[in-house]
């Protein structure tokens, strides 16, 4: 890894402190007496994270025998009713947020030294012996998240709905603010560098954080892998240290990032300093491309993620997330005075986009992508946020590739996000506003305090990891109608964007 | 619960204090590697009660999920292949030494904060994600006990077997002399009565630590059951508090307990101190008779304990342990200068002793148990030790009931220990010389560390529980040989007993 220590110093510097709350579930705790095999589920209102501490005594004889105590977390009530054992998944069962401990001594007080994202807390048995039972005096958790909900920005539309989906997503932002953004407090639990893309795009308009966009930035750019590229994560413990794990998107969002950055603080000086990176990132996309001038293909899993949809063909998107990053990369050689980057990028820019058009389109205009032209609405969403697509074309792309039923579906409010994204960008605001409604608004209907990393309202169980039980329900890549209700939609800024 | 605060007082003055030793496994750690699903066990070469201390740390890249390990404790290496889950014994699953928890963050040093009795730590890898292993570094025990090996009476009497055996049963008694003697370290690490007094006996041979059993027995009478009574065991944590169980003949034990330590002790202060509750477990006794003079029988599990093995009927026996106790109060009163009670209890002594002669032998001359009559080892046993069947006639009875094949068989150690004592006073000693051999021998050439709470050599996997995975494997009833070889069959202290 290639460690840029005066980069990570300014980091840890402006990274925000933790603001802490202690919570008590709904009702307390109201000491219920358990026997072995019983449960009881504490209900906390909202999503939460923090750390728990569970009191407990005991009611019938002095215990003669350790309490052996279950506790699990959920951040939707339905999970409570999956089993961890049955979880077979190609992912951790570390992420599932579940312990077994015993209890020697009674009273107790137990303070659970993990953190954990719930608004539920089942407390199980699994075994005490029949002369007592065990009774929870107390539960509370001290929470925390660095946002600071005073510098809320309101959001009053005097449409119910459109209100609730604002709350929603802010409050997922808000739970996914820790010391970085995390992409999600349940998992992974860190910077992941798409994520934050779209954290920073709906934190300069609710919580207005830019501080903690900037030490993120700093971070990923302070620690890359060998050749300069920015990981796709990053990992705040033991030390601050890049992942291994490349994807060709993520590297080249830091572009994107950074310009949306500058046009949010208007801190040249950072985005000055971080112009190298952001340059270095399109100069390693550029060796992608074949002599045609199209992404080179893969079947390495994850080599660009775009979606969760496994099924997905990442070529054409590839091809669209380059045009739009190097779009944003433009700008920024503008903004900063580097006239020959900016020169340069803009030749590589019409290359590109031709090559788009020239190979990568089918006969009825669509977007195609991979040795097999798989048709998808990523594909086409991707072209047309990169510019290769436009206007009424753009418009009617968007439109009729929802209505093919071989098209590739989107599964993730992540990609939903960019869906938003092109259709106002082509002019299809009040489509737009009714993604924001339906899809989003889905999710509030099915009962979200926080929105999902994943939500296929046509497979609501998926999950791209072989099992629900570690989905993440609390996710900041989903939190895009607080970036786009706010900025768009918000009837007192309306003439802004008229 | 009838307490006695200037008791207590005195117990916890007198409590010792443990020592502390760093132990570490055979071998070290050695950074072994684990995946998911994969398991290491280490060895500490002995049996040791503490606190275990893993380090870990991960091979591979930067670990992208938590670790989720289960750690098991076992006594006996063979416990390992047990499975928690799968028992459905009777007392509780709380007992089970294993834990499961998750790791996130590495390197890591994790303390767990129970107390187990082990000489196996198995670490299993219930997940790491594919990206990384982890790596035990260093495992390490903080071990206690109150016993001072550097006090421990050597035993040498040029027999090898011997010689383990009394380095075994002294191991057993160190492990379990922790603030008070324990039962056992890991189940139920309390001070029970019935225990005490045989622990008492051995570590008057080996530690010689009176202040521990004089600490021990002021506990017992400082806090009692309402009437008085010596419960059978006590609580140590969250306070002193005695158990609300009451078991016939423990309450009993008490008085023989007392004189063994004013024989030993020679402290006439404390015993008179005590005389009082020694005094009143006669007299509470009492009321458990018929108008025949025998124990009133009783179907409650539990109401004298005597041995392990369930299908036993405890009346005769429970007869005999009174006699047993009576003569104990007379030896005490006598050397209190109790003459009225010494006289009192001899009257009373004749009179029980005689209604068993009368009304609990059958044709054949054994003493039989119950309304079904049954025949026993144990009802043999504590006649003898009661004094109802002495010198020729006991020695013929313990023989020929061990050749009955319908006599109730005795399965624990702690009967042993009766066996051998009531050998011994009727004279022979060869015979039970031959039985500390054979059956404490058994658990030895079985790879016993320690001896155990259960041990039929007729049926090795006995649980009274339902389950072997609660049985105790350092159990303090079972530390007779230290007591028995050093007192009994020392070749420089033969003369005395000469």
């Amino acid at each position: 890894m290639s460690r840029n220590e005066e980069f990570l110093k300014r980091a840890e510097m402006l990274m925000p402190e933790l603001r802490h709350k202690r919570v008590c579930p709904e009702g307390g705790a109201g000491g219920r007496s358990l026997r072995a095999g019983d449960r009881v589920c504490f209900d906390f209102g909202d999503h939460y994270v923090g750390y728990v501490t569970v009191s407990f005594s005991h009611a019938g004889a002095h215990p003669d025998a350790p309490a052996w105590v279950r506790f699990r977390f959920a951040e939707r009530e339905w999970e409570l009713e999956e089993d961890a054992g049955e979880y077979r998944g190609w992912i951790s069962r570390g992420w599932i947020q579940q312990e077994e401990i015993h209890i020697d001594v009674l009273p107790a007080r137990v303070s659970l030294p993990r953190r954990y994202a719930f608004r539920y807390l089942m407390i199980e048995v699994l075994d005490v012996s029949p002369k007592y039972a065990l009774t929870v005096e107390a539960v509370e958790a001290d929470t925390v998240t660095s946002a600071d909900d005073g510098a809320l920005a309101p959001y009053i539309c005097q449409d119910e709905g459109l209100e609730r989906i604002y709350a929603v997503a802010c409050r997922t932002l808000r739970e996914c603010m820790q010391r970085v953004f995390e992409d999600g407090p349940k998992r992974d639990r860190r910077l992941w560098m798409g994520d934050l893309r779209l954290q920073a795009l709906a934190n300069y308009e609710t919580y207005g954080s830019f501080d903690m966009v900037k030490s993120c930035l700093y971070l990923m750019a302070g620690d890359t892998l060998p050749d300069g590229a920015v990981a796709a994560c990053l990992f705040l413990e033991p030390r601050i240290e890049a992942d291994d794990t490349k994807m060709f998107d993520y590297s080249l969002f830091f572009t994107a990032a950074l310009r949306d950055y500058l046009n949010a603080a208007r801190d040249t000086a950072a985005a000055r300093e971080l112009w190298p990176t952001a340059k270095r990132q399109i100069e390693l996309a550029e060796s992608s491309f074949d002599h045609l001038g199209i992404v080179r293909d893969s079947d390495r899993m994850g080599w660009c993620f775009v979606d969760w949809n496994l099924r997905l063909n990442k070529q054409a998107s590839a091809q669209g997330i380059y045009l739009y990053c190097l779009k944003a990369a433009i700008e920024l050689a503008k903004a900063l005075g580097e006239t020959e980057d900016a020169q340069r990028f803009r030749e590589e820019y019409r290359e590109k986009r031709a090559a788009a058009l020239k190979y990568l389109r089918d006969d009825r205009g669509y977007f195609v992508s991979g040795g097999e032209r798989q048709l998808s609405v990523a594909s086409q969403v991707w072209m047309v946020l990169g510019g290769a697509a436009e206007g009424r074309e753009a418009a009617e792309l968007l439109a009729k590739v929802q209505a093919e039923p071989e098209a590739e579906r989107m599964v993730t409010p992540y990609m939903y996000h960019h869906y938003v994204d092109a259709l106002i960008s082509c002019g299809e605001r009040e489509r737009a506003l009714e993604v924001l409604r339906s899809y989003w608004g889905g999710m509030v209907a099915a009962g979200a305090d926080t929105f999902w990393e994943l939500w296929d309202p046509e497979d609501p169980g998926h999950s791209p990891y072989g099992g629900t039980i570690v989905n993440s329900y609390c996710h900041a890549w989903s939190c895009a109608p607080a970036y786009f209700l706010q900025k768009y939609f918000s009837p007192g800024r309306e003439w802004i964007n008229a």
